[in-house]
């Protein structure tokens, strides 16, 4: 899926909300595909994305798999419009990566992966030469241990998140990248545009995590949205998934102005 | 499996050969399975460690991942003292990453699994719950784009991977937690080895990328080994997987004295 596409979502359903389908498997009574059909059909009129995490589907092994597949093919064949993020925070090198990239876009399964920085350009390349596919970089995570690496002063005075968003953003474009900054981190939004003023943010950590979407908006806005803002928990497991996603899409449709 | 049993094997078989099995769907005639077998009876016994890479049966979608499980199985039925590492590269926070911990060890499929550190302690930690377990965790990698951020100088006077291993190393201790260094990079191990001189290091890059075990052993080894040593590649699609296994494990009997 193009920006252009992407944006132009946003201004029809004024909404910039992705849902994260953290399904898991232990928590609910149905299947994690029958669950997450569920939820899919009940969210989609206020959302742009959908972001199913791996770690819980392959938590079941195969069958986890299998369920992953199924709901990426299911919102492909019903909401073709909306936008699929695998968030599995793969990172690895060369040859690895590109089976990595072959795994996720090779037949089309999802938009976008995120991807850990860690060991370079090596391994967000292969995700790059998929037309209409991104990359999705992990800069500065909505958790208390960001502090250990992510918040490191480096020697010519950045901090290592500010380093990763320069030098990766040199390796596509925004038409290809985006970047997660988690939510809890508002404060360093404004500072984070000025580094990456056009690209999509990847927003996680409002809600369960603590962090406000007002906030989120007010830094991280750029003139054209720019920002996913992911829930997971605070909708899936809601009493009324639809209730609890119209609510932030409301809220969204104000911030957009 | 205990350090002390892993150096056993070590001991008993005269080796610290890990192989990789990076096993592409594409470039064998038979199942990843049954090519995976036909490589473990080659070479186990020259070998303490497999290595299955993750990305090579995501690609395979569901039936990679049953490719992946069976050849776990089918090592730890046939060959129980060999070490299995899960080269899966893992990094997220809090329940995502206890997700990955259950996926990898929560039926002891794998002994250890390799993790990215960028966010920090939280990724690690869940890992580090499971007796008899490990964390991988990536310190200085073998690839050209190491340079991008691993060898990053932070305001301290240390470089990022440096300051990878010290912080990370305190989260557990050298019975639960190794690092990855690559070989490519020997001329650091000396310096790798005053920061964590107990630590196992998984070493690839040996063969095809070009690193040399000479080098590698002068400079790595601690007093007991502490080194496991990887070729994937160089043995998976040799003509005679078990004479190219072999050929390293002579190798490593001289430098184990």
């Amino acid at each position: 899926m193009t920006r252009e596409e992407l944006y132009a979502q946003i201004r029809r359903k004024r909404s910039f909300l992705c849902v994260g389908l953290d399904t898991d498997a232990k928590k609910i009574a149905e299947s994690q595909f029958d669950f997450n059909r569920r939820i899919v059909d009940a969210t989609a009129p206020y959302t742009v994305a959908y972001k199913p995490n791996l770690a819980f589907y392959e938590e079941c092994g195969e069958d986890g798999w299998v369920a992953f597949r199924q709901t990426c093919e299911y919102i492909r064949e019903r909401h073709p419009e909306i936008f699929i993020i695998a968030d599995a925070k793969r990172g690895d090198i060369g040859n690895t990566s590109e089976m990595y990239a072959r795994a996720f876009f090779g037949e089309g399964l999802v938009d976008a992966v995120t991807l850990s920085p860690y060991m370079g350009r090596d391994t967000v390349e292969p995700f790059l030469k998929y037309d209409g596919r991104w990359a999705v970089v992990l800069a500065l995570t909505s958790n208390p241990s960001a502090a250990d690496f992510e918040m490191q002063e480096l020697a010519g005075g950045k901090r290592l998140y500010e380093q990763v968003l320069e030098t990766s953003a040199s390796w596509g474009n925004a038409d290809n990248t985006m970047f997660v900054v988690g939510a809890t981190q508002a404060s360093e939004l404004a500072g984070i545009r000025r580094i990456v003023p056009g690209h999509f943010l990847l927003v996680p950590g409002v809600g369960a995590q603590g962090g406000s979407l007002q906030e989120v908006a007010k830094y991280g806005m750029n003139e054209k949205c720019g920002l996913l803002v992911n829930s997971s928990r605070g909708i899936i497991y809601a009493p009324d998934p639809a209730a609890a996603a119209r609510e932030m899409q409301l809220e969204m449709n104000e911030l957009l102005g």
